[in-house]
């Protein structure tokens, strides 16, 4: 038997490409490297930084500082000997410079300088094309078609308004946390109530002509390190268990509350606040007011962030989905969970089988009126099925909870981490045991221990039925038959080993506690 | 850039194969699937098992009884369908029989009427034969060289003296769990204390013949799902983290109070034990007793157990190593680490040199007086240096924290529970951090957090110097110079990453704080 992994050579045979993308922003510069396979799976690999401030006094004078360009020249030097320790040539490699530089009356002879020293073939993008990258990013790891994509950056802040997915209009404004705190937070101290007012002026007379945000909506998307930073911090002082920040919501009480917190910290202290990053702690509290009356302009109830940046927008428009007719996903969702199954090389036809097997039975259940599913259900035992086996890759034993630590750790796009909890807990109990919602119950809803019971319950049959990895058992439903409820099978194949698998492992104690039913295995 | 997976193709671009191994045992028969290439690595990868009891009522009649052949016979229709499901055909199944079925009278019978239903070429072992194959697994999944290897199972128990890693003599004795309590814990309540005085008699009278284990040594490393569970309510009996019980030693002390406090409980009470899996609640008793005795009449301090099985030591002798001259690692602990780095796919070029320069680091700090090294203290700093990228595997974010995940879940062969706390929370802290033992403290020793804090601050210095990884550091030593010390390098490539990577990220300052002076880098 030869078996091959689906994550070195794809489903088609394809090889896996390595590509980095760098991102000479006005704070940090930035360099990732991404594994993939065009239109199939991907993975960020590595990534190197540096704080480099390139846009340090820039609203002062206009001007690159001398300082800031040397420090832009050591890091170009870092970036190209990790580029060529990684065999990583020029085709491999987007290098994008946005705000500060492409703002810099010396931003052109800087870069002359930069591609002479680096031989990085550096690339300046339009405040348009800068907004437009920022959104590719956000709107493939957000369930939102219709709303404002908020990227925020050290020079500037895009406002995209995004209408069936698409973006409507696209504007950068000069908003960028370095920027404003040069310009309205200059002390070390805690800052001045006058300072702040002055500030949120400033941000709503830029952006008083932006119809798309007068007009409001029902969703706006953040991203950024800023965002991700203030989600961090917002999330331990709710006291929240710590499974990441995608598909977060800031709400406007938690940002006020930030405000406050931050403002009446000296500059040193800022960065010391749990979740925020210290070398950002200087420049935090003008990117949370700016953030903040940005969600007020619109009459948002919060803020969903998203990991995503600007290098995924560039990495996914150029090259995972450079050969599709539009660089977005069909489903957001599909997309994420997909992923995830390809890179811990789970058998696909397997985890696709027993995701279907489920939604058989929950659907005949639910028709046959012996349970009401919560909304959303339905996809999150989805979600479940089809990433029940991520686990298999660390060891079979205890593979149900190698699972949920996986699904727990990763980013998985387009849920929230409501979301993301219960499908961690329903692959946690795909095998055995009463399923309890545990240490992440702070992040669920009332109902959702009956949710992850009847999910788990469902999966457990589902992945019994499928013990032979083989398909066999082409359909599963479940129908009510006096007081009990028969299981019906029809046969792709051989049905020996589903009918002991279920009967030794299905747990019809655990359906019948669930459900109020016996299960008859017919 | 292509990359293809080592683990897809291994080093020498051979296919991955998969071979099952059945056991029909006198309690429980079991399947079990590794993945794996020849020489190279191996995986456990899927499992089934059904508690046949094959062996009941034989101790009184000398004969399988009617309902335990029906029960084998179904149990080996599932395998066969098991088997086909996954396409794996008679080359590639092992399947042997042991002590009950080769002792019955009617053993051979069973035998012909399972091999017609089920097509599958069911081997009968000999007792020397399986205690082989016991020998073969323990002795490749500990650092004993010389001693006793007690392999229990439902119908015998099998000794082997060993002598420099070869097995000097092998024995089986029917004293198997099943055989004993029928034969000496008959009833449903707390075991009497005559019965249990009767069965020691009966262990000391058939082992008195036995002059290896008379004779004595230092170590008795044990095997089986007796004495797994055993350490597992060892562990919890003395609250310990669960970190696995593969290089857990079961002390004399702890073995008598497993036998009272599973003796003063009813038959059905037994397997609530935690650590005591319920299905074998009821010979458990048994087990603990004989094993108690074994230790004893050795004069043990107690005994290693290792999570290895019969099933491993057919793989190994069969598949893994066949090839080989003798069915023998080199080296038990590079084995097993290897294996665990070509599973996770690190880059094995890569974490190589980390562990050769963290070496050279090490060697020349100690050689300089610098510090005492605890004994076995550069050896976890090698293990360390080539798992610490395990976690990549998950995500790069957080790499260090997954990587302590995977160590801690992993069985590690040749290492103790405390050695596997120190491998994960070195690996842990190779990126940033204060080193904490943390909820593994209650596995170490006084001194154990000095040594993990030399060793995560020399893992970080090493990490990088290869940031590259490409190996353009080819040596570096640390050699006192005045108050400070010095980082020498010897170059094998450009230094300008390495360099920049050491001076941002290689932490002076907790390089001052644990060795006292400052890090000078040359």
């Amino acid at each position: 038997v030869s078996w091959r992994s689906t994550r070195a050579t794809g489903q088609a045979g394809e090889d896996v490409r390595q590509v980095a993308v760098i991102d000479l922003g006005s704070n940090s510069w930035r360099l990732v490297v991404y594994m993939f396979i065009p239109g199939d799976w991907w993975k960020l690999t590595d990534e190197i930084y540096e704080t480099v401030r390139i846009g340090a006094g820039l609203a002062e004078t206009g001007r690159l500082g001398d300082a800031a360009m040397g420090r832009g020249l050591e890091t170009l030097a870092v970036f190209e000997h990790f580029l060529a320790a990684h065999g990583l040539g020029p085709d491999a490699v987007h290098a994008v410079a946005t705000s500060a530089i492409r703002d810099a009356a010396n931003g052109e002879m800087f870069l002359k300088a930069a591609r002479a020293a680096s031989g990085l073939n550096i690339e300046v993008i339009s405040d348009e094309d800068e907004a437009r990258f920022g959104y590719v990013a956000a709107i493939n790891s957000s369930t939102m078609t219709d709303g404002i994509v908020l990227e925020t950056g050290g020079g500037s802040i895009q406002v995209i308004e995004v209408a069936d997915r698409h973006a409507k209009s696209l504007q950068s404004f000069p908003l960028g946390a370095v920027r404003m705190t040069e310009q309205f937070l200059p002390g070390s101290g805690p800052a001045r109530k006058r300072d702040i007012q002055r500030l949120r002026a400033h941000v709503r007379d830029a952006l008083s002509e932006l119809p798309a945000l007068a007009a409001g909506g029902d969703r706006i998307v953040g991203m950024g390190g800023a965002v991700r930073n203030l989600a961090a911090a917002a999330q331990r002082m709710t006291d929240q268990p710590d499974i990441g920040v995608q598909g977060f919501v800031i709400t406007r009480e938690m940002l006020a509350d930030l405000v406050q917190t931050l403002a009446a910290l000296p500059v040193a202290d800022r960065g010391e606040v749990p979740g925020i990053k210290v070398g950002r702690g200087d420049i935090i509290l003008a990117s949370a007011i700016v953030i903040e009356t940005v969600v007020e302009l619109g009459g948002f109830a919060g803020i969903e962030v998203t990991e995503a940046s600007l290098r995924d927008g560039v990495f996914i428009a150029r090259e995972l989905l450079a050969d599709a007719p539009e660089p977005l996903f069909d489903d957001v969702r599909v997309a994420g969970v997909r992923n995830l199954a390809i890179q811990y090389e789970s058998d696909l036809p397997h985890v696709e089988h027993v995701a279907l097997l489920s939604l058989q039975m929950f659907d005949s259940l639910a028709a046959g009126g012996l349970f009401e599913p919560e909304p959303g259900e339905r996809e999150l035992l989805w979600a479940a099925a089809m990433l029940h086996d991520v686990g298999m890759t660390i060891s079979y034993d205890d593979h149900h909870k190698h699972s949920y630590y996986l699904i727990v750790s990763a980013e998985l796009p387009g849920f929230d981490p409501r979301e993301r909890a219960l499908i961690a807990q329903i692959t946690r109990y795909h095998r055995k045991g009463t399923a309890k919602l545990g240490e992440l119950a702070a992040l669920t809803h009332a109902g959702d221990e009956d949710l992850l019971d009847r999910c788990s319950v469902i999966l457990r049959l589902a992945e019994h039925l499928e013990r032979g990895r083989d398909q066999s058992v082409r359909e599963a439903r479940l129908r009510a038959n006096g007081h009990g409820v028969d299981l019906h099978l029809e046969a792709g194949g051989d049905l020996t080993l589903p009918r002991w698998s279920v009967e030794r492992y299905g747990d019809g104690e655990a359906f019948q506690r669930v459900f109020g039913r016996r299960l008859l295995i017919g």
